[in-house]
């Protein structure tokens, strides 16, 4: 039977600091290294073992892989990466910090560009220090592929090709997948497989580091309700990222 | 141009012990972390960085890579993984403390099972606790071709297809190519790369945590001598390899 785990990466240096991230490329704090270790000890404790790993470009996602599959005895299993599971990139406010953001824009916008389904935030310049233009990560995509700015909507319209593509098919092959990324990436996903609407999904808030799991039928079509491997700490970890929402 | 980048994990929690490893999967002790880190810095200092990793099925390797790439900024680069690029299987010696096994077997088949060419030890026993038979990393691979023990002929014979097929691909593609593994498989390498008769083998000793750079022309063949970043630190490491090989 296909199964899914979701894993978010934890606190990253910028989440520290209330810095909108995106795609910079920033790693883990402490704490966040010590969620990725409690993510592995879950997943060994309730033996959910992944047969491959999925991550998105981004170092904070893939420290909170190697971490946790270190803690559960399963660094040998196949990697793939791509940039269609990176974190919504967050435009122009990437590199800012959320109180003067909110300060300079003012509440509606700033409320619009964190929480609405389909307005994404203003491109980011391609002479800024936090674009992506000359990332030698992205050297191997198409430049008119890689966005400047996204909503939700629009992470969700390039990491499905990605999951459609290659993803289904680990899962078709009745492997346990795991896929170590970030808030809005997985939010996308959640999204889709769980039918949720456009207004709805701004309420779902994924906890970091407590993963997520699916399992699917030969349709990928979730057969009961997603759990979490710590439904007591995802609860507390969901209000968390929720208070943090609405936070400035 | 194709670059090739050999970088031999570190020391284990075994290597401390003096126990034979092969196939069983022990982790890196905190100096062998230490040396992956070391390798990362060279790799970044010395602007050598891969576009592509390959690693071994085993813990240590691949904790040699995660450590080195993070040091180096290179998490996100695409990895392959293959038993292929395992150590050599040390058959019933598996487990084993050197000391007590050169007592048990005598001087010259100690010696000859660990520097011949073409002599492996005895196999080991499936109902070993240190086999391999049910390990659940190898559980796609044919049992058939799985081995129990093996000389460095025989690394090499299991080896090279991986290398033909798969790592070669990338290399004619002119990317700078990464394999982190293990004393034996990476000899083994160098022994096909160079051209290194069957006696002369035994005299290389491939230090650890140094990486080892090969540039090659588009038949794969060497242009310049294979040469370490960081020389000194190899010429020491090398001989320490060496003066291992003869303590008793």
């Amino acid at each position: 039977m296909p199964k899914l785990i979701l894993v978010r990466h934890g606190q990253s240096e910028w989440n520290e600091k209330n810095l909108f991230t995106g795609w910079v490329d920033v790693r883990l704090s402490a704490i966040g290294e010590k969620e990725a270790a409690r993510a592995g000890q879950l997943l060994k404790e309730k033996n959910e073992l992944p047969d491959v790993l999925y991550t998105s470009k981004l170092s904070r996602a893939i420290q909170t892989a190697n971490i946790a599959l270190s803690e559960a005895d399963r660094l040998w299993i196949p990697v793939k990466r791509s940039w269609r599971l990176n974190e919504r990139h967050y435009g122009a406010l990437q590199g800012k910090d959320k109180a003067a953001t909110l300060e300079e824009y003012g509440e509606e916008k700033f409320t619009t560009w964190r929480r609405s389904y389909d307005v994404p935030p203003p491109p980011i310049a391609d002479d800024s220090e936090f674009s992506q233009k000359n990332d030698v990560r992205y050297g191997t995509v198409d430049p008119k592929v890689l966005p400047k700015t996204e909503s939700l909507s629009l992470v969700i319209d390039r990491m499905l090709p990605y999951w459609q593509d290659v993803i289904a098919k680990d899962l078709l092959e009745g492997k346990t997948v795991m896929i170590a990324a970030h808030g809005n990436s997985l939010r996308g996903l959640v999204k889709y497989l769980e039918g949720i609407s456009d207004a709805d999904i701004a309420k779902l808030n994924i906890p970091t580091g407590i993963p997520l799991v699916f399992e699917l039928d030969q349709e990928l079509k979730p057969t009961k309700p997603s759990y979490y491997l710590d439904p007591e700490a995802a609860a507390a970890g969901a209000a968390a990222v929720a208070a943090q929402g609405k936070k400035k």
